[in-house]
């Protein structure tokens, strides 16, 4: 397996990241296999949307509506506000997605972007990990 | 790897389509291993789930309640009533998921079915990528 | 690919069950690959946060939420108050979740757990398969 961890900067607030770029460059040349994208952060998670075209603002305006920030809501209720909503949203939206890879490129739809989800604007960078198994 | 992409008649509506059968059979006869499903489409997902007892019509209906088709909502609004909530659902139902291969045998439960949720009524077919990766 | 099913204790109630330990356990000495995390019931999910600072109550709480258990608001209403709301959350929060392995060692960061989520008090206990697919 083939293995790297990547920072990404995420800045001072709510975000969804395109990782589409990295991804495809590192399965590039790599065969057929599957690609494990992982973030190992408990307040963040990977999905597979389009972006830019104002699915990214929506998904974050969904995140506010089905988990709402409100700081008295949460028994996890440390730190900035929302923190504890933070925490629930990677059981929601998970921290970790398959792409299959054929020839060396992702297998993606033509609207598919593969993005990170970080509504926790507490850190200005996150690591993701690329992994790729061979088959 | 093993990989194959077929096609999957969805109609004009919102809809759980079952894709159990197709799996089974591509799994057939290939040993142990992880067979990854991808849907290569931005407003659909895959999800694991009993079928034919209700809960297929639970589901959509559930998708009305907590991602409303109101077009009004959503930035991304062109196309369909609907359209832009349709774009988000991938965020929270993601388009990939991995079943575990035992002697050529999906490891599901009893009342366990592998499904694609497809709310998008404009497509009248879909693509669904199965891809099998021995170990 | 090695592959092992055991029972979890999940008691009358709804309730996150941490796995982290046995997955540990699981993978240690296996060097570098996938491990696929798969609940084979219908009525359960996996997921990744944090558990023992009040997240765990908060994802139940969030269950409850938005997917309610009010028994006449779903199709799929036989067994116990909710039951046809335990059915719809699989496909929310998914009963396979895969996690990279380097050198022996789950890639999860500080704060991550791995957990079965569970809403269905009828069954006091719960299978959890492991798969390790070494590359």
């Amino acid at each position: 397996m083939k293995t790297v961890e990547f920072t990404v900067r995420t800045g001072g607030r709510p975000t969804v990241v395109d990782l589409t770029g990295e991804l495809a460059e590192f399965v590039s040349g790599k065969g057929d296999g599957l690609l494990s994208v992982f973030v190992p952060h408990a307040t963040a998670g990977v999905a597979i949307l389009e972006l830019g075209a104002g699915s990214d603002h929506d998904l974050l305006e969904s995140i506010d509506d089905l988990l709402p920030a409100d700081q008295g809501k949460w028994a996890h209720s440390h730190g900035s506000p929302g923190h504890g909503r933070d925490h629930v949203l990677p059981a929601w939206i998970a921290p970790s997605v398959t792409v299959p890879i054929v020839d060396g490129r992702m297998t993606l739809g033509t609207w598919q972007s593969v993005a990170l989800v970080d509504p926790n604007g507490d850190n200005p960078s996150r690591r993701v990990r690329m992994s790729f198994l061979a088959g």
